[in-house]
């Protein structure tokens, strides 16, 4: 391995948004791209939205909002109010500023430029080093199974806000999808990935389902280092622990880790779980037990350097059996 | 003539605006179609914009910025300052809450809809009753022609902010465009017409230029009341008088007369070109002079009156020769 590691983070929204700006912190952008789920994209009052790759960039241009937990600080809801009033569809909460980047990736869509192009001109606008990659520049749509039958993503979890007994997932548009280019050129010379506290269903399952991913990360033999997004019983953010049960899985870092089975090979679970470390361990994993809970951008970048170097530490040793 | 009489009133934007919304506080719903013109529309930001439909929607409403001369009164903007820092256009101002406005329209346009039913749809939500119809579904373009060539009206009007000298305009797709169903109705059935204080060359012109327009309303021979835009030497707002000057017009009341030519039967001009009230009457036209600064609703209203007025009275006279 090179003196000088290069790590891949997956990431969805909230919690990829956190870990990917903790990463950004502790390693230059040479060595370090953050690949981002698009399958939540949808087009909406004629907008192209990546609720995921905004989460990400925001995060990492420091301008996210971290109460609300998505969208911008300080945002306004000016054209929401106005929009309401025309009698417009208001289910799906636009800010009066992320209208902005909305806009412009629209635009720029429009004039025949990928999701990757747009995706690096809003990253340079923010001021963003770090490469911040879509998984793939072609539609993929994850579609979620409920009780009340099939619907898209964010009818589920925006308009429904979670309701429906989940079921499962499927990625309408994964078959046909390409993994986009620097995500793939990445994933070839990436010595680590991380996998930050993202759904797993929702947010993660989808990169991986991008066609050759998960048989490339499986064949490269790299240390596949997760953050478990379950801590202590529950969900850090959002409806996983829901849907954890309404699957049948155990809400706990043993739950996830079993999701993504032999994929990854080293969890970190936080404090509150260390008492399934043997568990988990006995899944075939290494573990390691650290904060995971990440509020100050101090615990970001702690949890970042645990990630980074238990990644490192881990490929400079023989694999487990 | 009924004892109801209809009236169509003409109007571009600002000035079309308010001696409109002093038309409505007379004029019951069913006595009143207040005609647009749309050849200022322009697609921007992927938004299909109608700047005097929605100066004259927001005027009705009581929503428009009195300050400003146009937009919402309280605007905010936010999404132009984001967009900024994203590098985006930023000449044309989109306020947050006028942006609702736009992104409705393009939508409902999107799906089929007309200029006319979206109008419809807008004054409707706004709680507007009387009808505020685009002069023309069809696109027509006002392209202005200047020392530095032609340009798109909006570029001319807000991007160059009228500094190319104004030699005169044109309107692309007027001679394929038709009137609105609702004009072309209202126009064989108006007892009278107003047309507003709004700029002869850009705001009434296209509206004239929609193809029969003109030869049905001299064909009708009913009375074409005018109030002036030009008052005092000088443009109540906006670049008429520079435009005027331009092409080598007397900035006067008579100068628009001029104009306008034998469409126009009666003028109402302020009281401070009553002196000009004789060389206009020397045109062939009826001239009432009056207060025609609309600044309060007070004022807008007793333009309206004087406007309704001369209009009917001068119905029931013999025509001059």
């Amino acid at each position: 391995m090179s003196a000088e590691p290069f790590i891949l983070a997956l990431a969805g929204g909230v919690g990829g948004g956190k870990l990917a700006r903790g990463l950004a912190a502790v390693l230059p952008p040479e060595r370090l791209t953050i690949a981002v789920n698009t399958a939540d994209d949808f087009v909406h009052l004629g907008l192209h939205i990546s609720p995921d790759i905004d989460s990400v960039l925001y995060a990492l241009a420091d301008l996210n909002d971290p109460e609300r937990g998505w969208g911008l600080a300080g945002e306004t809801w000016q054209f929401m109010d106005a929009l309401e009033r025309l009698g417009g569809e208001t289910w799906f909460r636009l800010g009066d500023r992320d209208l902005a980047t909305h806009m412009l990736r629209t635009q720029e869509l429009a004039k025949g430029r990928s999701l990757s192009e747009v995706a690096a001109l809003l990253a340079r606008r923010l001021g963003i080093e770090h490469a911040v990659v879509p998984m793939s520049d072609d539609p993929v749509r994850s579609i979620v199974d409920t009780d009340e039958g099939t619907m898209a993503f964010q009818d589920y979890f925006v308009r429904r806000k979670c309701e429906p007994v989940f079921r499962g997932v499927s990625f309408a548009g994964a078959d046909k999808a390409q993994p986009a280019a620097t995500f793939a050129t990445v994933l070839e010379r990436a010595n680590a990935v991380v996998i930050t506290p993202s759904n797993p269903f929702v947010s993660i399952d989808p990169i991986l389902a991008v066609p050759g991913m998960r048989d490339t990360l499986l064949g490269r033999c790299i240390p596949v280092v997760a953050v478990s997004p379950v801590v202590g019983g529950n969900a850090v953010k959002g409806p996983l622990a829901k849907m954890m049960r309404e699957r049948g899985m155990d809400v706990s870092p043993l739950g996830v880790a079993r999701h993504y089975g032999s994929l990854v090979s080293g969890w970190i679970v936080d404090d509150a779980d260390r008492a399934l470390a043997p568990a988990i361990e006995a899944l075939g994993c290494r573990v390691r037990v650290c904060n995971t809970m990440m509020h100050a951008i101090e615990d970001k970048t702690q949890l970042a350097r645990e990630a980074v170097d238990f990644a490192l530490k881990f490929a400079a040793e023989p694999a487990l059996t």
